[in-house]
């Protein structure tokens, strides 16, 4: 990955550090093949956009063929909404209450709204929330498949679209996350056997009482290779547009299919065997543990064995390159997703370092 | 800490979860008792913003007595500075490259600007960077007591010093961050004397070369109640101000005294002995570990044993609550400092939960 250090040097007078790197081809690529991948198994595409927060790379998506997009909290949404993005699925067990009962209202008039449901009380509170028109809101049962997070079991989800019919809500599909497969190629593949099974389950309840199941709709980057059962319609990926080094430990992309670093500088090295990178948690997040490191520079067997909030600890293998103070290195994540929350703006060039544009993380912050 | 419950339950129809919620009446006892304990002291109180990132906060800390402002990473600086901020110390080993060099040019005509440097490189590159006013700026040695993180030994700081006015910059004394007393009360006095003996060893050797020492700044908020040396001039505590779980258990503050907590509500609770609040890692950060939990909710023994993004694993301990879906909860961060970074605004209300401002997280982002 030696190539991402040739970024960086192209690029190094005109960036302050710590910032996100966009290499904008590789990303193309990945939104490119996952897309083709997809239109080969006749499953549509929603991503995810938690992972680049940025109405420019959902554009790009769009573009590539997606039909809508996955958003992670009403504010992500309200982002998207307001750019344009009229086909929105929040993907997420939503409680209608406070100031949110209006602003699902006022999404649901901008676009075509779904939004996930696991409970009767849920359902109940977004019917309340949408006064007269509970119509105008489309609702998707979620259920586990596995991960123990979110999500009726799939025996349940029957009960619930017809609990969603009769608050005059519209149910049209099912949902599932198989975030137990993040441990493995052979976790990936039974996990994805595991949605399989759930999804299959919650259709035959959705049919079971009269609702049809237009919407079959399965996670996630790590799982989409073996998600082409005739049962899904579509898959919400999110990392693969970026990729990152949990991604590619679990063989789900390539170390040349990651598509965002985050430039580091040393700042200081008096410590044998380790130097201090302005790269610390709020800017690369507290993903990872000490044995396999926070994040690591491409190209180099050096991680970071440890994060504060403004300074990564970079452990210098003995034998391995040591880098000076004042050298820009490029450190690749473990997981991406949380790297987009604290920055204003990522800088998007390719793979010579020769363009240099600056996309705003429209939805940077909006939590809720 | 049943009081965080009763607050909420009278905030939760005006706010949507997650949201950071800060008690200011808490939050200004802490500010005047540091403040207190550092004036018996008679030592100067700096504090650290990138705690709460927010100008209303910074200038509750001026008004209560603060010299000026820490900050860790030019962009911080620079929004203090705008809102009018004119003393502000980045203690932090700056490396004035890119565009970083025209920022710091400007930052030190808009505020008295000291900036942190452990090695002559960087000297030399701040020297470069402010190209002929080199005076403008003051430099802070940073020497490392045995957090093993950035700083030079004590004994190199008269030469680093000596290289800084060598250069035209203004050398001022020396700072240090004793970041090993954050394991225990004993870690705590012991780091305490560790930052003593080498914040003394580092002015003898500044007073060596004939530079005086006016500032000899001491860390943190766990360790401050012990550094009431004589040689120290200032202190830079930033996580005072909210206070945290972290801080609680080493015995830093009480849990009467923790001023900001998240507002999370359950979404789910399909699996026995577990609820899933809207309090993910990226509202909480990833602070904390599988057995003490990352984070936990007020007045009681649930710990989140788990954080995805938008999804925090609430663990119930046998016989404990279980809050039903839709339950609004106060979640304590273990570390409070990354909490604010995926925030718009702080929700500002008292101990009894009827006032209700918004106040802007002004410097959320700007890492760099």
């Amino acid at each position: 990955m030696n190539r991402l250090q040739q970024v960086l040097d192209a690029l190094v007078e005109r960036i302050d550090t710590p910032a996100p790197i966009v290499l904008a081809d590789v990303m193309q690529g990945n939104i490119d093949r996952i897309q083709g991948f997809a239109d080969r198994h006749d499953l549509k595409v929603r991503p995810h956009v938690k992972t680049h927060k940025c109405v420019e790379i959902g554009r790009r998506q769009i573009e590539a063929g997606a039909v809508g997009i996955t958003a992670g909290n009403v504010g992500e949404a309200e982002v998207f909404a307001a750019a344009g993005f009229d086909d929105i699925f929040l993907a997420y067990p939503i409680w209608a209450a406070g100031t949110k009962r209006a602003r699902i209202r006022r999404l649901a008039e901008s676009a075509r709204l779904r939004v996930g449901a696991d409970n009767v009380a849920a359902i109940e509170a977004l019917a309340d929330a949408m006064g007269d028109e509970p119509d105008r809101l489309q609702v998707v049962i979620e259920v586990d498949c596995g991960a123990r997070r979110s999500g009726a079991p799939p025996e349940a989800a029957g009960d619930l679209a017809l609990a969603a019919r009769k608050r005059g809500l519209v149910p049209v599909g099912v949902f599932t996350y198989p975030g137990h497969g993040c441990v493995g190629r052979d976790a990936r593949r039974r996990a994805a056997q595991d949605q399989e099974a759930a999804l299959t389950t919650a259709v035959r309840g959705l049919e079971g009482v009269g609702v049809s199941a237009e919407v079959v709709s399965a996670g996630s980057t790590p799982t989409l290779e073996f998600s082409t059962s005739s049962v899904i319609t579509e898959i919400r990926p999110g990392e693969y547009v970026f990729g990152d080094l949990n991604n590619a430990r679990l063989g789900a992309c390539t170390e040349d299919q990651i598509a965002l670093f985050v430039a580091g500088t040393v700042v200081s090295d008096w410590v044998p065997g380790q130097v201090i990178l302005d790269v610390g948690n709020k800017a690369l997040s507290k993903e990872g543990s000490p044995e396999i490191g926070y994040g690591g520079v491409a190209g180099t067997k050096a991680v970071l064995s440890k994060v504060n909030e403004y300074h990564g600890f970079l452990l210098l293998p003995d034998g391995e390159f040591r880098p000076s103070v004042g050298t820009v290195v490029p450190v690749v994540p473990n997981h991406v997703c949380p790297v987009v929350l604290g920055f204003e703006e990522l800088i998007v060039t390719d793979s010579t370092g020769t363009s240099l544009e600056r996309w705003p993380v429209d939805a940077r912050g909006f939590l809720n």
